[in-house]
């Protein structure tokens, strides 16, 4: 099935402007001719084109389904972003394709990114929201400090590689309902202060297995261990 | 810990020659350094430098632990070669940073892409075992047809997006002990023929969550379930 990103405004769905093209020009698409939409906040639905232009695909719509390709946990994956940019890029195709709520990139003591443009993170989710079927758009947030993210919202784990007690993130949310927030740091790991500043608002250091995973692989493993928790 | 590649030749070891260049020229190690190396076959090696030049390291060495970074699974995937090549690389980086044993790349009735040339993956899988602190080396087995893979060798699962009962991978791998042989096709699935050839065979039919998944991302998802089996 092949999805379109679009939105609705007085009661017609209009495609948005970068889906255009490829539904006139490509696909060939005209009026009288039906299509499969999201609008990104999770149905999906069906569009009778009633005009097709160069500039204007909309017409009217049904609702198909209501939360399509939903995942049944919200998940949050606060994570530094890597030094190369392609890496960061794979993690978001990667999570939005098994189910991830949302991305929050981290600016923390150790990191060697320190600017990251939303613009093609954002190409590469609705790309793969689209790919893999779902109606939801994940949410990507602009770059926070770590010490802004701690401060201003509810964590639950940091997985970081230093000493000291840590528990399995498989096991710690195996039963778990509600949103889960993890942290998953840059390529030289949270600094020492980062992890004491963690556990003093009581977040759990967590470990994702005993190798030696890059950011982006711990990152994912993360997501794939929410994406399998309940087969 | 900087890990090198090499070998052991008459009771010394010896760098291979795309590790010299690093060790010599970049790190500046000479005779009396100590470095760190693998051989690829399980163990962790020291080396007491006793020759450096632009062509040969080599020295004494002490075995330092058996098993390095070893995992307590034996996992075979067997995936189509995607059609964009960077997607297969990224696979083999993951896999082997989380655990895996052997990569069959497999030909498929689907398979767009029906070439492969191992030596780039052989050296990203080299890459990801030192940097992630392994001492055994990924097998990257020669490109096979799925006909002969499935006559030469006992496989255990087969991944696809057809119809018919499946049984969750997570659930099927839990409590199985011995090697693991999971194939994961290419971006158009098996082939009924092809479904139907490994159920006559035996072999049981998995998925791996409810997301449609890219091949790669497939194939990860069922290395993260080995990986985090026993968290």
């Amino acid at each position: 099935m092949q999805l379109f990103h679009g939105y609705i405004k007085e009661d017609k769905f209009h495609l948005h402007e970068h889906e255009i093209n490829h539904c006139v020009r490509v696909l060939r698409k005209h009026a009288g001719d039906t299509i499969h939409f999201i609008t990104g906040s999770g149905p999906l639905y069906k569009g009778h084109i009633e005009v097709a232009t160069k500039q204007l695909v909309s017409g009217n719509f049904e609702l198909i389904e209501e939360r399509f390709g939903c995942f049944d946990y919200n998940l949050t994956v606060a994570i530094a972003p890597t030094k190369q940019l392609d890496r960061m890029e794979w993690f978001v195709e990667k999570a939005v394709e098994m189910g991830i709520t949302k991305i929050v990139p981290i600016l923390c003591d150790h990191s060697e990114r320190r600017i990251l443009k939303p613009g093609r993170l954002e190409k590469i989710a609705l790309s793969a929201t689209k790919q893999s079927l779902k109606g939801a758009l994940v949410s990507i947030a602009p770059l926070i400090t770590f010490r802004d993210f701690i401060e201003g919202q509810s964590v639950d784990y940091i997985a970081h590689c230093g000493q000291g007690e840590k528990h399995a993130f498989k096991t710690q949310i195996s039963e778990q309902n509600g949103p889960i927030t993890i942290m998953i740091g840059p390529e030289g790991d949270f600094s020492e202060t980062e992890i004491k500043l963690a556990l003093e608002k009581g977040i759990t250091p967590v470990d994702l297995g005993k190798s030696r995973l890059r950011t982006e692989t711990a990152a994912l493993v993360a997501v794939a261990t929410l994406y399998q928790r309940h087969l």
